[in-house]
């Protein structure tokens, strides 16, 4: 049974998203739909990609993800299906897609012209419906991806930052990129580029510092804390993350999407209060 | 494998959704089971029937839609099944499936009364575990319709008011229905309708205000204005739509469920401020 | 088709659960899963273990109840799984199945800790994804209980306080478990409780009071009191209720979680504002 997964930022108190389950399964009755989210902060594409990224490699070989992110929905930016060694992707070409992709081994992208394979009356409002969810049915259906467009170039697809942190010898720097239901601050820093940093500075002490906080050390799980006391840990996605154990680190912290967290080499453990 | 549609206004906070999965899978193994959606405003029966009418038509034919947004349950309100000449609708007979079977070839109607298809104990309380799920997936299994209860005359069914606005040749006027997620006001305004009427005027140019803002365009997409500027639009459901690129028309224009916007002929083009 | 059911507290903003499906299908395709709800408060144990029991005995015969609301992650909670004559349970040992099981006729407990079944890498953080996801698609796929890990006793479990009131001969002490999305205030009091202690006290008149307000009836539905009138009924778990007829009686009365219900015998009817 062919998988398709969903992740929008339609919310779930308008029909939008059940009407795009009723599009898939007129062309595809046997399809299992997944909800990813439909959550993403409207028009959030970061915010988006980073739940694509997380959440894809998941899923069965096959899946066809199905993402609608669309600020420019009715504009002229492309609509565009990506078939990797492992998965199909589908969507707008703004960025949405690309940290996905580009972890995977491209095998081809096109863009999205073929209209028999589009519903028969395109909105200018609302191409999840008319454009996306019958598209990702027909691949789930087996149709080629040629079918669908012209091959474009994955050069000329609208990209995002890289989802890595920035180090040197003397400091890493890493950005926090999303705040997660918990009051979990997530960072670009990926548990091998630290451990990477780790050894070309020799396995030294270290001080990391967000928002006049200190941390020395990372924990193994929230449990391994006192409650209410802030940590740091690899979440679920091997991603550093500023976490506190049954408690609300954005909150505590005050920390928003963009803050920096510094880590440098130090001489000293750090001292209580520091 | 038959799809089953489920509308409620349960929230998904509580289990009432998923125990309703519970009863159908029970019944019937092999269903799809497609959430419209479980966020109508509690009791608000006019949201719910919209947003029925908004869906049904892009599900496959034999989808059988349990809606239940039910402030009668447990009192003498009539609970319903209805058969159209593609589909089936399974829900309280209190308006909310009015929309959506008033613009389809209804073939029958009738009021569940066979207890034979009812979990064995029924609650006052929670019809849409007890009657409807059990009797949308024997439908779904392929029982007739006749089998649950006695016909009743269509003309009998509890009614809302009808989904146009109203229209003569000096005035067209509408009412916003419905705010959705993103702050856009929709109206019950078709977009042929306005058509028609646009012909009746002889094309004349006209000036459309809600809330002391006038209009004098229909954009195409929500790209096509200026961020943070209001502007008209047929959305997805081809009805007239107050939105904001990038922003929050409700917000923005302070418009309310109710409130009414008025189209007239005009002798001049608006000009700004107006 | 099995059938599993999923209940957590980890909201659907973020990507958890849809990558739980993923794991799930990637094991066994052909699984149908059903959200039992995702946003029980964050490691409230009592909250889900009172959804689960509300809900379990409604699902087919052979679902697999996977169900992680899971504070102690990463720590040395143990991780189980439950066969009763009917069902099956995963999840965390620490009470939230207990209520569940405690109503079932259980033919094996096993620690989980055939990794085997689990995902090849193991997080401190997700063991949803890990470990409970994995465990419950090879349950439905058919795989023995025992093949998991090794037998442990029930009476080792984690339990939860009893889903009874207590009462004797004079007074009837029920507590508020739950206050669900319309404000109805949920109490531990089964219906036959109720009628045992009516029958003890030899069905004499009986006064019940929570926060200062009377009750001296129980209604058959939300429909029977005048809008916005406090009332007592058995709701559709059979549990005692308090609520208003299209209103919030949690907001209304000031009923909180924890608050008790006392129901004693009296001599007269209670008079207006008594």
């Amino acid at each position: 049974m062919p998988v398709i997964a969903l992740l929008t930022d339609f919310g779930t108190q308008d029909i939008y998203v059940g009407v795009m389950k009723g599009v898939i399964w007129s062309i595809c009755p046997e399809a299992q739909i997944a909800d990813l989210t439909h959550e993403i902060p409207p028009q959030d594409i970061v915010a988006g990609g980073l739940a694509l990224w997380g959440a894809f490699r998941f899923f069965p070989k096959g899946t066809v993800f199905c993402a609608v992110v669309d600020p420019g929905v009715g504009t002229k930016r492309r609509a565009i299906a990506v078939q990797t060694s492992q998965y199909f992707f589908v969507g707008p070409d703004n960025g949405l897609l690309w940290w996905s992709i580009g972890e995977s081994h491209v095998l081809k992208v096109v863009e999205l012209k073929n209209d028999k394979y589009f519903l028969p009356a395109i909105s200018n409002t609302f191409h999840g419906r008319d454009i996306f969810a019958p598209v990702s049915a027909h691949l789930a259906k087996g149709i080629p991806i040629s079918e669908f467009g012209l091959e474009i170039d994955l050069d000329k697809l609208v990209k995002l930052p890289p989802l890595r942190a920035s180090f040197d010898e003397q400091v890493l720097v890493a950005q926090v990129i999303h705040i997660d239901r918990f009051g979990n601050a997530i960072t670009n820093l990926r548990r091998k580029d630290f451990e990477t940093w780790l050894e070309s500075i020799g396995n030294k002490l270290w001080l990391a510092t967000i928002k006049g906080k200190s941390f020395n050390s990372i924990a193994k799980s929230y449990g391994e804390c006192p409650e209410g006391e802030p940590l740091l840990l690899f979440n679920s996605y091997d991603l550093l993350e500023i976490a506190v154990n049954k408690g609300n680190a954005a909150i505590a912290l005050g920390i928003r999407k963009g803050d920096q967290i510094k880590i440098q080499t130090t001489k000293e453990r750090a001292t209580e209060g520091v």
